[in-house]
């Protein structure tokens, strides 16, 4: 097999970030294989309300009108059941929670649930998406940290769908079997996000080596293969959200011992071939369309019929020649470092005639 | 109280590295308030023969003849019994064994210890000591990485104790609540060096940072805990081995994604103030002296009174004052970066009269 044709390959979890990043970033999207973008709002300040999501969503539009941007809210205690149904009514798609602390620009997360089921209510009743970043903040007290934030978070998810069982309900970034487990036990109204590079990576990838690190982290091999396997069983409940969070290379750099990296890896100007190469090398090769298109699409009811339409053809790269990852992007002197700068892949896009 | 002393401290685990970076190196053993340093082998070429080991020992005397340095062999496939009696004649106290490509310089280790029974024979004849780097290498296919590596190892440990029952094992630089409970599953011929560092760290301070990045990795607060309460205890089986190991600025930087950054912290030249200041940072001030002299000490059988003795004096660092941790040591152009670098520490040397 040597052309892949993918029918309109969505990627439902991306950071498009803002002014002067977002010019650089926003056409990655297409470059990266994709013309359905669900869009984070985790700016600064985040995106909380329907007019900012539209006008970020303008801005974007600005960029490259030919992409589909699916906006969501940034979930804060201002947010009302009214401005849920505004949202709505504006297209907004979802709904973001963000752990207090965890990742970046989450300062404004939640730390408890309780509060917000007004606006959850009102989600449920719209048929509105909440998208969770299902890990807690390390605390030393209660043995929590970047190990185990995911697992301990899944009780809030049960508890959630207990409580708004028609509430659609997407656990983010999945990295552990935990995680897996847990969407698995949860009803048709729960799926689950994976990213790229957590098919990739164990925690021995990011060990010494900041370009690699990410929240969620990456962790043991076992859980990587939870990862591998459910997309190997093409359960519809799991599907592709890159996670792609681009950082400029000094905040992905580490030169001194008193500043950390920023986590995010950036993989959405090579997203489809990169996808394509990595359910290959698991023998999954034949679910990529599943993954990256169907399973989706169906979950989101948002159905390439809608007007989404764009079929993309993957070629595998003759062996010799160049098919590398670049080694950096670089544009108003900002350079973007992506995921395996430099390594080959086995895939790669068939321009458009 | 304001002022403590320390009779005689010993390190029992410190990397004092070759030329260039020794001549900058073996001094930091003085200013960290030590004058008995137990000297890892594992240099390009690693010191596999008496000759090495007593040139190096020449080195390090030229360059600081105030130091008593303990000595040790890297255990490898061309060690003989023979080797061992030369080597124990000459006052090498130790041999030291590295899994295979698990730390630095580790190329040559060891990855089953059944070919090395005749070795440990004579050691156990002669009283020499064996010092276990006890982690396994990392292995997708057994599910074992970084954060399980030291767990996976400790079978060895006791199937080593089983056979070797009078044989003096060391199993270094533990990180886990399992290895802390192993040691003390064994026998009194096994002990264990815990450093300064892991007594600070989690997981979460390494990642994405990687001046705090060793092998064996810092793990949950758990483990951190456990090796915290052992001490507490006062239980002498676990005692000071610093594993200072320090790396160029260049080396513990990232920069690119594909050079990882070297595994090791540096902590020599501030080791008895950080040490002091984390006993006390968890209620452990009062086993310092057990934790840094007595019980290393009484377990390698090098007495104090055989002339090691140096008594060190320690004064809290008055409120307002200094006291911080240089930003970096630098000779001949080659920066070092210590541990928590310009942190404050609560306890200071007082300098000789």
């Amino acid at each position: 097999m040597s052309l892949l044709s993918i029918p309109s390959p969505a990627d439902w979890h991306v950071h498009l970030r803002q002014k002067p990043l977002v010019y650089q970033v926003a056409k990655h999207v297409r470059a990266g294989g994709f013309k359905t973008a669900y869009v984070m709002p985790n700016l600064v300040p985040p995106i909380t309300t329907t007019e900012q999501a539209l006008e970020y969503k303008g801005l974007l539009h600005s960029i490259d009108a030919s992409v589909e941007y699916l906006m969501t809210l940034y979930l804060n205690p201002a947010l009302t059941p009214e401005e849920i149904h505004k949202a709505h009514k504006a297209g907004i798609a979802g709904v973001k929670s963000y752990p207090r602390g965890v990742t970046t620009n989450s300062d404004g997360g939640v730390e408890s649930y309780e509060i917000y089921y007004p606006v959850f209510e009102a989600m449920q009743e719209v048929d509105m998406v909440l998208n969770l970043h299902g890990e807690v903040p390390s605390n030393p007290d209660t043995n929590t940290c970047v190990l185990n934030a995911e697992e301990t978070f899944l009780p809030h998810l049960h508890k959630l769908h207990a409580a708004f069982p028609r509430l659609r309900i997407v656990l983010e970034h999945a990295t552990t079997l935990a995680a897996v487990n847990a969407v698995k036990a949860c009803g048709p109204s729960v799926a689950c996000t994976i990213t790229a590079h957590h098919l990739a990576l164990t925690v021995d990838d990011w060990a010494g080596q900041s370009f690699n690190f990410c929240k969620p982290v990456a962790k043991f091999p076992s859980d990587r293969q939870a990862l591998r396997d459910v997309i190997l069983e093409g359960n519809p409940k799991y599907f592709l959200g890159s996670d792609s969070a681009p950082h400029p290379l000094h905040r992905k750099s580490v030169s001194t011992p008193n500043v950390g990296c920023a986590a995010g890896v950036y993989t959405a100007p090579i997203l489809l071939p990169l996808v394509a190469h990595l359910l290959e090398s698991f023998g999954a090769l034949d679910r990529l369309e599943g993954f990256v298109s169907t399973f989706g699409r169906n979950f989101y009811k948002k159905l390439a019929s809608e007007g989404l339409e764009h079929n993309v053809t993957l070629r595998r790269v003759p062996e010799g020649t160049a098919g590398l990852i670049p080694e950096k992007y670089e544009e108003d002197g900002e350079a973007l470092v992506p995921f395996w700068a430099g390594k080959p892949l086995s895939w790669e896009l068939v321009p458009p005639a």
